[in-house]
């Protein structure tokens, strides 16, 4: 896999010949993003002796998003984990795809999109999530310039998404974190779309830390706010947002002592959200009837 | 002067014996803070041969806080350059310690305070402004914890205030500043205080960018929003933050090429504001009126 933490300096490729490294490739970060770690657990699985084992090992790297649990308990119920593995990942290529699709239907042409974190690509092994609606809007003549979040602490914006686009050809400026709220008043911005870690039954959006503030930014500025993300995002197990387990990583990561507080993802309730753009169609309020109906297939 | 771009790695000082030298360190951010900036320059002028070259050499550095032109004008009236200079820093030292004690009263033991870039010792040449009140909180018992915005993107919060507070003694907490929201949905902020680099006349607020969305947030989670600022901050002259000039800087800041947009501060409205917080009292909605008041003398 491609090493996510040197980009954009430098591409690195790391080799997993067993699940124990896929698990500290997932871990450190070195590949990231909801639908890709899922992948990545699968083919780790792919590599394991003990099945078992390995979905325990795989689970316990990162809380938050809900397709790691969901793609290592498709390859433990599956008669060829190769096989399954690369199941998912055609599929994820196909719900991408799909989806991507659907959310460029929501831009008009002119739209200046904001977006945080890095959802493209790199975040899913396939054609990206709300990235991919970025790219399929811009083909469609239906997005002017993307406004990129930088992302602190590990600049997955400026550092994965700014370089995803750059060599989409589309035109993106960087942004402190900070200064989106300024954007949005000044009416710079058209649309916010973000990705998802997990997706509650009521329609709660967990996400990377800063997401939240820029949907009560939009709601105020009246932008609409959309999460795009596959339905194996979704965990209709899970009620609400209360319920998200919320990963915190190394304070260091903020470059400091030990004195950070850094919880990498927080919630959005679901009445700020939208839309969801999922490759089963858009959904929308009341999420708890849109979620039950796509997740019963 | 202490060079505040070299903090907290080395206490570098610089000696300037031009106004020209005076400048360039207000420009390069050597010297930050609405009220350093203008006690740098009103010694800067007792630098200059030419006074009113000076002024509009030093009023050319920065255009969105006000205590600059304001100290440059009074300065400009006055007859001995040197001892105006002395006065407003000896003015603005006693205005610090005063509005620092009168916000101390809107504290409350077990208070746990977020603030946003720096508003200590540093930024004013005194007490500090919201920082002071953090301090005089403290002192008072009123205060449990800081958390500390890193702001980015010249981090002033990670390298500045959490170098101050250390050195004070006072307990804080680093987080990334699209954490702030997070936070709060959890319940974990009781205060939010920031300083100013220009208030105008309706009230209306130009901070550091990223302050407006902490206002939006703090306005959503009912946690009460202070800003602390000596009343040289508030300029009369100018109605509305509409009018407010906001500084463009450099897109390098953010680390990346040219592809960034970098506004210094934005604009925080009037009615988010719970408190505004001067050596001549702590000025409430509505604003057009309390601060007349004090402008008025």
């Amino acid at each position: 896999m491609l090493d996510q933490r040197a980009l954009p300096g430098e591409e690195r490729w790391i080799r997993c010949e067993s699940v124990g490294q896929v698990a500290e490739a997932i871990r450190s970060m070195a590949v990231r993003g909801a639908p890709a770690i899922g992948l990545a657990a699968a083919y780790g699985m792919a590599l394991a002796d003990d099945r078992e084992q390995a979905a325990a090992l795989l689970r316990g790297t990162r809380p938050t998003a809900v397709n790691l649990a969901w793609a290592v308990d498709r390859c433990l119920a599956a008669g060829n984990v190769l096989r399954e593995a690369r199941r998912l990942h055609r599929e994820q290529e196909a719900a991408d795809r799909r989806l991507a699709e659907l959310g460029a239907e929501r831009f008009e042409p002119g739209d200046r999109a904001l977006t945080h974190c890095n959802t493209g690509p790199l975040a899913t092994g396939g054609y990206g999530t709300a990235g991919g609606v970025l790219r399929a809007a811009w083909q469609h003549d239906r997005l002017a310039q993307v406004w990129v979040d930088e992302t602190r602490p590990l600049l997955q914006g400026a550092r994965l998404t700014a370089w995803e686009l750059e060599r989409a050809g589309i035109p993106f400026r960087l942004i402190a974190d900070s200064a989106a709220g300024a954007l949005m008043a000044r009416g710079l911005v058209d649309r916010v779309v973000v990705g998802a870690d997990r997706i509650a039954a009521n329609g709660d959006v967990a996400n990377k830390i800063g997401t939240y503030p820029l949907a009560v930014l939009a709601a105020r500025h009246g932008v609409p706010f959309y999460v795009a993300a596959p339905v194996s995002t979704i965990d209709p197990d899970t009620q609400s947002g209360e319920r998200i387990p919320i990963e915190e990583r190394d304070p260091r990561e903020l470059g400091s002592g030990p004195d950070a507080f850094n919880p990498a993802f927080d919630v959005t309730p679901a009445e700020l959200v939208t839309g969801i753009i999922t490759e089963a169609g858009v959904l929308e309020l009341p999420y708890e009837e849109s979620i039950a109906r796509v997740a019963s297939g």
